[in-house]
């Protein structure tokens, strides 16, 4: 068995990472972040959904990234509703966090390199997503390619890096579907930006919206806790 | 004037490279980190340095690198001692911190998408140095290139991210007659890994024993405070 380290905030894709990650046979190490994000409830998700499905450890680690600033998820300014999904991916969002998956890729490389473990796992997706620069194929291969240039165990030839972004080219359907197959409870899973009472989601904001969408068009019953008014 | 994010730990060679920034027009923004460093007394002379230098902005973050481990650094690990020069870049020393840099810059890279600042200074150095992969100049291009492809200000095209590395190829010496003509006061500056009371520095450390030899060589009286033994 070896080891992987999975970045893991509790929510569907991510979800759907690492229980791929598993049945590849890796022993996943799930990454989350406690980092000022509004919708800090998805911790508990990502509690939830690491025993679920057997994540060989889980770990949450907390970055200054509100202290940063420059984001919707982590300041006092509205969380975008009810927009065009077709147009999602024409303008990066005012819920875009600077360098977010930087920062959670870089701590998971630190972490990589004391567990050890040389798989990365990423739920990144340019299909259905939000159009952040940091979700895209190149940036994930010039990440990797900076990873293997950064660490001991890399320079030193015992570990090579690699940064697995199995759900890049799936839709949101498609990554339900194999999800499904795998097992995942997605109603254990977060995905909301602005979660009401009890972390129900509001189902307006991009992620919901996306989320929403995925279920109606994999076919399945969509087990979201929604806001009563919605 | 323009911005600049200052990689920004207290010591001779950051402090020397806030002032080169400094000398070449830009407003310095200094960054630091509480990463569980048992030498956490470089934040006061962090502090100290960037008024004395007149720093635009000094932003202290916390960092979880002790949780994640893995480093004499961060550790109940005994810091080396008395180690021959020669030597030191043949093998990464105990005192590596896992992806160090790698989180330094990706955090360094979030504000300088915030303030905003295209530019950014890390201190490191490829001559006189402990043998860390990180200080090496084809990890800085590749950060600078992942850079770009990771942050919305560079993909949409308003920022070029350039990090600066302008200590690269000087040995100690040099580093510190550069900074003795910007003006740097090196008796505020802190280097030593396994400092005493009142952050006295031990002499013994790699860190001491590469600041020690600069001055040596240099021949410029030594201002570092040691502890009495030394």
């Amino acid at each position: 068995m070896k080891n992987a380290i999975v970045l893991f905030s509790g929510g569907l894709d991510s979800s759907t990472c690492l229980a791929i990650a598993k049945s590849l046979g890796y022993r996943p190490h799930a990454l989350s972040f406690r980092y000022g994000q509004r919708h800090e409830v998805e911790l508990e998700a990502a509690r939830r959904v690491a025993e679920h499905l057997g994540a060989a450890a889980h770990l949450i680690l907390d970055v200054p990234l509100k202290t940063i600033g420059g984001s919707a998820l982590t300041a006092a300014i509205d969380v975008p509703k009810d927009r065009d999904l077709a147009s999602l991916a024409d303008e990066i969002p005012v819920t875009y966090v600077p360098a977010r998956n930087t920062v959670f890729l870089a701590l998971a490389l630190a972490w990589a390199e004391v567990v050890p473990a040389q798989d990365i796992f990423i739920g990144v997706n340019a299909m259905d997503y939000s159009g952040y620069p940091d979700c895209r194929p190149e940036f994930v291969a010039a990440f990797e390619n900076m990873a293997n240039l950064a660490i001991k165990e890399a320079v030193e030839g015992r570990l090579k890096i690699t940064i697995h972004a199995p759900l890049m080219h799936w839709d949101k359907a498609r990554i339900i579907r194999e999800g499904l197959k795998l097992g995942v409870d997605y109603g254990l899973t977060h995905s909301c930006y602005d979660p009401g009472e009890g972390g129900r989601a509001c189902g307006r904001c991009d992620s919901c919206l996306l989320r929403k969408k995925g279920f109606a068009q994999a076919g399945v019953a969509d087990p979201t806790r929604y806001k009563s008014s919605e």
